[in-house]
């Protein structure tokens, strides 16, 4: 005989007094992730303007366009970091009104930054459009290509993990990480005419330091050398630095957070590499040997 | 000259005469995928209570909130159960009446696992907490990272394919694969304390047997040695076991029903395994010679 | 002191001024993503008639419903071709009447193509039934199979890309890399029969040419052998040809525009290929040797 509803729905709420890190009941809402993921795609309408609109948007209103969606960003962001803050051991204590002021700071610290993300990733359109002989156009490039989401969502993430906000920059990136199979922690630092080709598969660890005039291929992790010592690792430097005008053909990893690729170097595809490299230097794969056997 | 749009359509409604495979015309409609999706989604909220909602959660009214949402999912879940059913040849001559109380009874007992589901899902959580040094808490484990999400889905689809249903189980881990790139099987069977970090690329065949405490990261493929059986494997042991504490690295393939990786057992990234390895083994990889070229 | 919202607004309205290529104020509205996203999924309910619904649909009124659907799909694919027209330099000067017949007549001849697309599809879902032995049937590779809707998307895309359609085919499948991880450009060529199974992370360039019965796994490249030639390799022939009843095993790599892999020929997992393949060969890869450390 089948058990009723009734008595699994009891099952249930009777489970809800074990598995405490799952549960949360009689806490603050937490920060929702369809409103964090509304905001990187309002913030994406202010850094492209026109591009991701029904309408014409016209010179002569462009300050009430951009003007309500900032206005709407700041509400909405500033009640998820006052969420975010709530869920942190470090902010038990501190009075309402404290936590929402520092919100309201780093909000508007943060939206302050939008101008230089602008610039940043017109350098990254520029390097996607010169990087790829598929490329037909910047348009296609900003309304199709996921590396700029990627890029785009890790430039805006990075500025609040800057600023120490909890939870929403990772609910950002991993909402990315989600569309485009590209997973960059938002710790990561990432410099100037950054081009992603492909994607998918990207990993990016959080203290990766990436300078400018930087090509990456699907499938390429820069990452940690070992992750055994788990909790234990945090806040060390794990992740490699890539230098000026590096290119990581697909599927290389490079570990470590001793490890340096030099300026200028080409990284070949499949390329494992756990030590520093220095400038200028191709590092080509002697690929696995293969064997031809004729059938038949 | 071109056809005209009347024309055009002539042509393809002829076309529903032929490629019978890719046509449903009179038929009991399909299983949607949308409901589908929807139901993994009232799923998470009863499994992690508080962690998706907009709203506090209290505990007074918790009865109320689960015992709703339990009766949508059941009601939601028989219903697709018996389309799934439908579409099925073992089930062309059942009555429906005896077709919507199997449905029914499945439901139930499926709904009856969620106390362990639950169980086995506070594990997994704690395995990523301790298993990831960029992880900053419990709460940004549940609601951004995609391996949770993943284990979940196939954790939920598990059951109902232990239990017989067709089709459901497998468009919702698709829906998993869609949203995270981690294709899990629902056939696949996944002791508790389980961890996948980044996640992209990951392959878990049908047949693949998991132990507790195993961690395995992006790209890793547990799959099959060959394929070109096709539908005369189907049933057999394709796929490997994982024994418990187990550690695969990026990009390694572990490939074959007979193969056995021993408990304690790390293999290294890019590791191409085709038999077993005994217990408590470090498998490194010799990685492919790199050759360096100073450039200018 | 923090900035007032008014003087970020201020500041952001200046940045317009600069970064033009990321500035789209004053111009034709671009075409839009989410209603190219919608035109997709009308015309998957278009191919596989009855899969795609909530409700029975019955052969005497099909004629109603795939009538209202194809009017539809018209009218909107026929506006965004004429938004894609109109970002192009050389649609700058064509009047608005003849790039309105232009974009008419494109339509035309894509929608009548859609009995064909049909047909290749159904070759597709038989493909994928008999290569996988994890496949429970027709329908269930239909509803679930990532590869099924990555290669309708792309057979979609490349009829609109062999028509000249700017922008609106790298949307659609850039779309379908979003939901599977599987990137096919739209101007690669692919047969009948076409199998990929998993497909998380393969990659197909735009000059691939592709026979029938191929069957690819996941994390497959089909791609070019440098690209730091950039835009200056524009329309070269850059990525390899497949011959008929090729398989290519996870992981491998076939680069180049002059390589071609024979007819008959099954390429290993992780095999990287950059020269001809002659026909019905195995390749196999001598893959990396491992090293075993007994520990403890």
């Amino acid at each position: 005989m089948r058990k009723s509803l009734n008595q699994i729905i009891d099952e249930i709420v009777e489970s809800y007094d074990n598995h405490e890190i799952i549960t949360k009941i009689d806490y603050e809402s937490q920060p929702s992730r369809k409103i964090i993921n509304e905001i990187v795609y309002k913030l994406q309408k202010i850094i492209f303007p026109g591009f991701f609109e029904e309408k014409n948007l016209k010179r002569e209103y462009i300050k009430y366009y951009v003007g309500e969606l900032c206005e709407d960003v700041e509400y909405n962001l500033t009640k998820q970091i006052v969420k975010a803050y709530r869920c942190c051991f470090e902010y038990q204590n501190m009075p309402d009104k404290q936590v929402k002021e520092q919100a309201e700071n780093v909000t508007a610290q943060f939206m302050s930054t939008l101008p230089k993300i602008r610039e940043y990733l017109d350098t990254d359109v520029q390097a996607a459009y010169e990087g790829d002989p598929a490329a037909y156009g910047m348009d296609e490039i900003i309304c199709s290509y996921p590396g700029i989401f990627a890029i785009m969502t890790s430039r805006i993430a990075h500025e609040l993990y800057c600023l120490n906000v909890p939870l929403v920059p990772r609910i950002m990136t991993e909402h990315a990480h989600n569309k485009t199979g590209i997973d960059i922690h938002p710790g990561a630092s990432i410099g100037k005419y950054f081009f992603i080709d492909h994607g998918t598969g990207i990993v990016i660890g959080e203290t990766t330091v990436i300078g400018e005039h930087v090509k990456i291929y699907q499938g390429v992790t820069l990452g940690g050398l070992s992750t055994s010592g788990g909790q234990n690792l945090k806040g060390t430097k794990r992740h490699p630095n890539i230098e000026d005008y590096v290119t990581i053909y697909s599927g290389a990893s490079i570990l470590g957070g001793d490890t340096t690729i030099g300026s200028g170097t080409v990284i070949g595809g499949n390329a494992f590499v756990t030590h520093s490299v220095s400038a200028n230097t191709k590092v080509t794969v002697k690929n696995p040997e293969l064997k031809f056997r004729q059938e038949g």
